[in-house]
């Protein structure tokens, strides 16, 4: 089961809701993009059968009604896009959930717990702050109050948005209390496709600290004044950006430190920096050694700056745990690999997930396929079919498993 | 002789002209503020009944008639500031040499050669480029048409700036030729202030060389991407800015290097830099040592890109070699100021100034007084009135005597 060619034309016309010029697609949150593309996959829901919910935060599921009062086996991802977005982020896992139940259905597979598609508000972050959105207020770790009040980058509120594209439900935040969580995604980073390997059996994902460093140093006449009697905040920012990947070298992978943003000011040739901000990303699976990272840099920044007379503050851009997914499920995404002849490999994921939220609160794990030079948020996003396949191959395989397949053939 | 009082109430005055709201003043070259203050200064020529000349790129001199037909000996520097200019950089050094004309002239002074007073036109190049323009282009280090189609911040040229606030003159390229030139200047930096020391006697002008380098890496998630597999910009850019300042460090005075600029792309907190732009000013007396500096700065460059799977491109913005002033002339300068009682020092300047211009063509020196702090180029720039005087007395009796002073009192 699962119908390849059906998967890849939903995949490409949901890409065409919102399409760019040079190809890719832009739905950012909330937007009349989104709403077009929640009506195109919720209309597909509808031919199903299925029952469609939509709570108050958008957040929109259907289910495939059983025999039973179980709860449902939930598989799940989001629609939005960055403002560059491909055509698999988010979308795969919810097109490759909706092919799953409309492949049982064909094959009159029948299951104890019922199987459910999910998509969820607001993954990308890229209109809201914060990215996760939906997923948190469904899984009750993100205020529903607060997360209306956001203001987006045009000033619209989450609330507003949702009113503007009609895309509020009626459903209270923890109507979708899911048995277990599955979630098909791309891996938006180089390792499988380097490796050669044909699955990801994720593990969980990478705790992420982002930390804002502003340095105040004196602006100075670059041809006048001596070296030791400058207070140079760019020299500074650059001592903190070599620490970070001293800190990343020495820790060993899984650790990664990355300076993504710097600016100097006055940002003149010939004067030394009066100032200079930069932000360091740090992420591990391991919270007592991302913990430790942090401690290092922090220390290291503060020794820099006041070496060279310089006075430094920072600030805490986001910080999350690491989050393990469950070990059962993640042991049954590689038994089923195996089973099905994929090559596979355990790893975390290093960007967020809808997966993540769900994690605490009933058994979540996530399956990764290869992203062509591993680019994502980029027009440029590829997955070949094969992958493509293999992903909902393998999420039919385990989602059945869980939902308990009671007759017809297994994928 | 020299009249404190009333070169303050000029240097307050002259700041008048463009004063900025919170103090300071901007009078960018060849704008009617750089216009009003061509004719106040000019008036006071005037009144002292010099005789005053305007070159074609707006230079202007004025000339104590003298017995004979030697050539002058002329004290000069600018009177346009940047935008955000002070009272002193430059304004001293034309107001100075005007007070000890009007000084010599009041206590019935006579020289063999004629003492002159200059200003030279956009010597800050905060408008136009290059900086030094009048006075290279008086020097004949400057072709006069290439300047004139110097295109400014604003879009015009200096030709029609020249124009427009009618500071063009009919004295050809060549007119001033100077037996001797002598610049009093402040500091802008902060040796004379930090050590005490109450003159600088200039023995040249440090060589610089300024370069832009460019890196070209590859954008890549900070989460999903191992550090291994990376090609961050950002890194290299860190890594050059941290070798120029080693290279200041192991090369010692007066070798000194900045990096003023540098930023990011696409400047994102999550996403590795796939481009970073920096730029490096280095600066020394020694055109050997300034020479090496560059070549183990490249270098390193190249390997630091290439090490990490980047390209590097680097791009020269400036390259002047280093200007040693007439060793007579600056001899002359520190016995002076012995005799004066003046403690002083040698040392080169940071910065450039007209004098370099004429160095090459007729013994050339500098007198540097110091500055509050450093600080130059800002509006909170100032030099003590004990400092103006010292600065002046010297300028004074350096001038006279290399005038040949014939009769009347010693300064």
């Amino acid at each position: 089961m699962i119908d390849l060619d059906r998967l890849i034309a939903r995949i490409e016309q949901l890409g065409q809701v919102g399409a760019l010029p040079g190809g890719g697609c832009k739905r950012l949150a909330l937007t009349p993009e989104d709403a077009a593309g929640r009506a195109l996959v919720t209309g597909w829901f509808r031919d199903l059968g299925l029952d469609v919910t939509t709570d108050v935060i958008g957040n929109t599921w259907a289910i495939r009604p059983g025999p039973g009062d179980l709860p449902p086996v939930v598989m799940g991802s989001h629609i939005d896009t960055v403002a560059t977005g491909g055509l698999y982020d988010g979308t795969l896992g919810v097109l490759a959930g909706l092919e799953v139940i409309e492949s049982a259905i064909e094959a009159g597979v029948e299951t104890d717990h019922p199987l459910a598609v999910a998509f969820f508000t607001n993954e990308e972050g890229a209109r809201f702050a914060p990215d996760m959105m939906g997923s948190g207020v469904a899984a009750g770790a993100l205020p529903l109050d607060a997360m209306l009040a956001s203001r987006g980058i045009d000033d619209a509120t989450v609330d507003e948005a949702l009113t503007a594209i009609g895309a509020r439900g009626d459903a209270p935040v923890g109507a979708l209390s899911p048995a277990a969580y599955l979630e098909l995604h791309i891996e938006q980073g180089p390792v499988l496709e380097s490796e050669g390997v044909q699955i990801g059996v994720v593990t969980g994902v990478q705790g992420i600290s982002w930390t804002e460093f502003t340095v105040k140093g004196r602006s100075a006449h670059a041809g006048t004044t001596p070296m030791l009697m400058r207070r140079d905040a760019g020299h500074v920012a650059a001592a903190i950006a070599m620490e970070a990947r001293a800190i990343a070298t020495d820790f060993g992978p899984p650790q990664v430190a990355t300076v993504g943003r710097m600016s100097l000011s006055p940002d003149l040739v010939n004067v030394v920096p009066e100032r200079a901000t930069l932000t360091v990303d740090l992420r591990n699976t391991d919270e007592t050694r991302l913990a430790g990272a942090e401690a290092r840099l922090f220390a290291f920044a503060e020794a820099a700056a006041r070496d060279e007379g310089c006075t430094l503050t920072r600030r805490s851009l986001a910080r999350f745990e690491p989050v393990a997914f469950d070990a059962k499920l993640v042991d049954d995404i590689a038994t089923a690999a195996d089973r099905l002849g994929y090559s596979h490999r355990r790893m975390p994921s290093g960007a967020g997930h809808d997966a993540q939220m769900f994690a605490p609160f009933c058994p979540s794990a996530m399956i990764f396929v290869p992203s062509r030079d591993g680019i994502s948020h980029n027009i440029e996003e590829y997955t070949a079919p094969e992958d493509l396949e293999r992903g909902a191959r393998l999420l039919a395989d385990v989602a059945l498993a869980r939902a308990g397949c009671r007759k017809g053939p297994r994928a």
